[in-house]
């Protein structure tokens, strides 16, 4: 067991916001990011929480993600924004993507927000679970840094490239569903490598296509898609949605969200609101389609997990390890 | 190998539009659902192409599908328009909602295309190219008679619930991805049952959730989803976004495609029509990510069997197995 401390969600985000304010990120960035990574590691997404300040720190620093960036309105449409992150965090444009879609979505029926020119996301269910919360059907897709082949192939070519849903319900909270179209993540194959494990073999091929258990072989090579062909296909699909629509890097160009040298990630986001009034009976069916999901025999329900671990971290605060505690609070001013 | 009898395009619409007109189905309907039909045999997917027209027929026949129904719009906003398909043929309930939504979306940017109260939509790939062939980037999913489990349960509860993508490209034909959320098509069981073969294990789980390889404790039980938990959850997803947005049955309570007696089958198919022009590059872009997959080592893109079996076709006509071409001439008036 690793050591930890508790922390309420409160005092972690004013710390964040903190750390990063001193790094030089303007106010707005260092809240929203803030925000994001405190309700990432309270869903359990710890590889998307505390774990990143160190890196975003540095990289603010290294110039890799423009801290002072101001994201902007580059393009507008009836039932489509398109925001440029101008190369800054990514939370602050998809927060103003957000402010623009939504009531656009509510008004036409549907709407489109794409974020270019972007950085790491973290956990979509964050981002796609306001926009439920907002009253409206929300998907969203992203691009990552090259880690899986396309099919028959073997070099990395798409990111893990996430995809995620959630949608309000009648008399509960939203249903949130984020899954990245790799097997596992290629975080639990880092932490492999950096606990000196064997990974099961299924996860990953090494450089020359052939399935490996040596998480350094795993990492030169790349991650098994879900669904073989069938991954590949979603990822072609994610990669043209993420980043051709929004004029942002392929995954194959992208720069690494872990390194503050090398090129800029310039990934990007695509979210699409849809209303539920296109009938008129949407949030009660839902909620009864997942009564009978939840009434079968040993049914779990995507998120359940998740929602468990928001209500303990709400209650009981965060449990952040001590040595990761020590290393954010060392950037403290 | 089966015997085969050649027939172009052109002969098997004019003889599949007969074959329907002569069962009572509108004209309308009847040229919608042959090319369809067409379509599908076309780029290699028969199980979606000649072998549904007896099929069909005889749920005209018995009232199961409505050949007679006109589809209405029974809702519109700037950028969404619903379509009840009023227990018809899905086929010209989806062009009426395309009729409707693409100009839509051109002008506000994205635009919604729901259709409920539907029937077997075929191949996705045919109903999603014609999106891109009007230039538009264009998404689509189906629910479909249950069966897939919820992860963790044992009985069927979800379809193999499509999804399917394309996109215009700059000099190339669209890009189209068409697949199932199960790891193999429930076809391919039923093919297997015919032919008195076993099935591979890892196709379908037994009533017992257990892996089989016997086609009929297959049929009884479920398909395995591609990813394991996130193929359930992308099944949920399909299931929320095309029934229960479009007002329609979801799959567990969905009646058969195949059988003419039963509970109609009423289910939906949702489309979203996205405008390319968000970006200034996206066509050539697109175009440049293909050629780079295409280039890579073994690399397959997705849809290029398809492609070659739609040029063969043009070429060569459809080769239709006697037995089957013989069973749809039975039908003409």
């Amino acid at each position: 067991m690793t050591d930890t401390v508790s922390i309420t969600l409160a005092d972690a985000e004013d710390m964040l916001i903190a750390v990063f304010a001193a790094a030089g990120v303007s106010p707005v960035a260092a809240r929203s990011t803030a925000t994001a990574l405190v309700a990432a590691e309270a869903e359990g997404q710890g590889g998307h929480g505390f774990s990143r300040v160190a890196d975003y720190v540095a990289q603010v620093r290294s110039g890799k993600v423009n801290g002072a960036a101001r994201p902007q309105i580059v393009q507008e449409a009836a039932a489509a924004i398109r925001v440029d992150a101008r190369f800054g965090f990514a939370y602050p444009a998809l927060e103003l993507a957000r402010d623009q879609g939504l009531p656009r979505a509510r008004h036409a029926g549907i709407a489109l927000m794409a974020v270019g020119n972007s950085h790491h996301c973290g956990a979509l269910s964050v981002q796609v679970e306001k926009i439920a919360e907002a009253g409206l059907i929300g998907l969203m897709v992203a691009n990552a840094p090259k880690a899986i082949a396309p099919w028959g192939a073997r070099e990395p070519f798409f990111g893990t490239n996430p995809i995620a849903f959630a949608t309000p319900c009648a008399g509960r909270p939203p249903l949130v569903i984020d899954l990245s179209l790799s097997k596992v993540a290629r975080g639990k194959v880092m932490a492999a490598k950096k606990a000196g494990r064997e990974i099961p073999e299924g996860w990953a091929l090494d450089a020359e296509g052939h399935p490996t258990t040596d998480p350094d072989a795993a990492l030169a090579g790349t991650m098994v898609p879900i669904g073989e062909a069938k991954g590949t296909a979603l990822a072609l699909m994610v990669e043209l949605l993420a980043a051709a629509l929004t004029g942002s890097a392929f995954s194959a160009e992208a720069g690494s969200f872990f390194t503050a040298d090398g090129p800029m990630p310039r990934v990007g986001q695509t979210m699409i609101a849809i209303s539920p009034e296109a009938t008129g009976d949407y949030l009660p069916r839902v909620s009864a389609l997942l009564e009978d999901i939840s009434a079968m025999d040993g049914a779990r329900l995507p998120g359940t997990r998740r929602r468990a671990a928001i209500d303990a971290a709400h209650r009981e605060g965060l449990q952040i390890p001590v040595h990761l505690m020590d290393s954010v609070q060392a950037l403290l001013p």
